[in-house]
């Protein structure tokens, strides 16, 4: 099997399960409709790939990454959802379609984030897993997600863009948190449901921390000299709205090159496992030569 | 010690410890301070004065139910800031003092939110418990905060707002999952705190439902006939808003007399517990009798 066809079906397993997830909660019609809305609304449901992959690699059902991976994809969906939001960023589309709040309202897009947030941590909760285990999971999810993670993150980039003297590693710091935090623990909730060595969950932190970053350089490369057709969204945005990039503390090629750095990590991390992971390797391989 | 005595001290126990969690975590200054301001406008706490209640009823010491009293005064505090939104209830005043987003901004005051609701579960995984108690906890609490239960509640509370058909029915659904689920849970998770029997657990849940909808019916009263001076805000705003109540559905002496048979229930529940349960009677005369 390759990987554009694993892609696909673990991209089908992801978007089956929150459906009947969200099905099987007794909630307020329009609630259902703005949280499905945004659920489905593709994308490349990386997060919940990166579950997968470790538990394939480590020879474990996918099925015992079921709940982990659906609530993954519901953080990050409530968290697009509220980025969105006229206060926030005010877009008004996504992947090609309205956003919530342009689809349904602006306080039915709060509550729709609020609720796909909420009931992430009760579904989670409700997983068959010894009890050991999801309040680890759910301690380091909530860690990624919370004030010193995600929302954090997305503060400080909110404050960043007012200032045209922000630093590499002022960004980095900020995309470690906005973005990468929830990738990092992709591979750590992955390696606790796979019940991994302690050497194997460090390195598999760090190979998620790496890719991480060569995501984040890759989409404003993207946003550079991407094809507008395939990314769905028009370039040179970024530099229309004097947002701090790698390209533009790094330059262009500096920002390749930082990107192959990044890509060089992420494969040594890969490589000290325990075990061959050829699943990790196509996935950074997806990631750094995506065209979108 | 006199009810007065044990909500004061109950008070600062909680005002405390959140303090002191918020501090624990590493986040941005802007992002503390957001979360501190909305946390610090005090209250009643009568939502982790009801953990406490029951802890101390059964004998044991107050210091168990930390997270549990801290997080669910958080997860309330959290929807009190999304409510007062531009986007939801427009409110620039809340207990005297500026909304967060006014005092802040929307986008901070929403993260913020985000923030206060996503710590909660990361504090509540780190409590001092056993791991099948964290996680019984942690999904009642999802249950009570999500979909089904707080955010469905307000969700379908603004619905209402734009109809004048609403029924008894529809308003006691709207309030038992608005205001009352959190209510029934901090009953529940003192259940769970104290490991009662499963018949206490289900009259203390029992009192619980009804101490909300007699907090709800009260709430209804003081805005009809309550001293603005003491509420600090302006009564007869429910009527101007032409907002469906218990007083505009059963007039203010059939609003009363459903506040007595809603104190007669929760009254009856706490007698069949299988101990004296003087501090729950205390804190049920306090919401019906308080003038604010």
């Amino acid at each position: 099997m390759n990987r554009t066809d694993d892609l696909k079906k673990w991209k089908l397993a992801v978007e089956e399960t929150m459906q009947e997830l969200i099905e099987s909660s007794d909630m307020p019609t329009r609630l259902r409709d703005a949280m499905s809305y945004s659920l489905e609304a593709g994308g490349k449901r990386i997060r919940p790939a990166l579950v997968y992959a470790v538990l394939e690699t480590y020879g474990i059902a996918i099925e015992r990454g079921r709940e982990v991976a659906s609530t993954l994809e519901m953080v990050h969906t409530y968290s697009l959802i509220h980025d969105d939001l006229p206060a926030m960023d005010d877009d008004d589309l996504r992947r090609g379609r309205l956003t919530n709040h342009r689809q349904f309202d602006e306080a039915t897009a709060i509550l729709a984030g609020d609720a796909l947030l909420t009931d992430a941590f009760r579904i989670l909760s409700e997983a068959n897993l010894p009890a050991e285990a999801i309040v680890e999971i759910i301690r380091a999810f909530g860690l990624a997600a919370g004030s010193a993670g995600m929302v954090g993150g997305q503060l400080d980039d909110m404050l960043a863009e007012k200032r045209d003297d922000v630093t590499l590693q002022e960004l980095q710091s900020i995309h470690e948190r906005k973005t990468g935090a929830l990738l990092v623990y992709a591979l750590e909730a992955g390696s606790i449901l796979a019940d991994v060595s302690k050497e194997d969950r460090l390195q598999l932190k760090q190979f998620g921390r790496h890719l991480g970053i060569a995501f984040q350089i890759q989409d404003d490369i993207l946003d550079v000299i991407g094809d507008e057709q395939a990314i769905g969204k028009r370039v040179g945005s970024d530099e229309e709205n004097e947002k701090t990039t790698y390209p533009k503390l790094l330059g262009l090629d500096g920002a390749k090159r930082a990107l192959d750095a990044e890509v060089d990590a992420a494969t040594f991390a890969i490589q000290s496992l325990s075990v061959q992971a050829p699943l990790l390797v196509d996935l950074l391989t997806f990631v750094v030569k995506r065209n979108y």
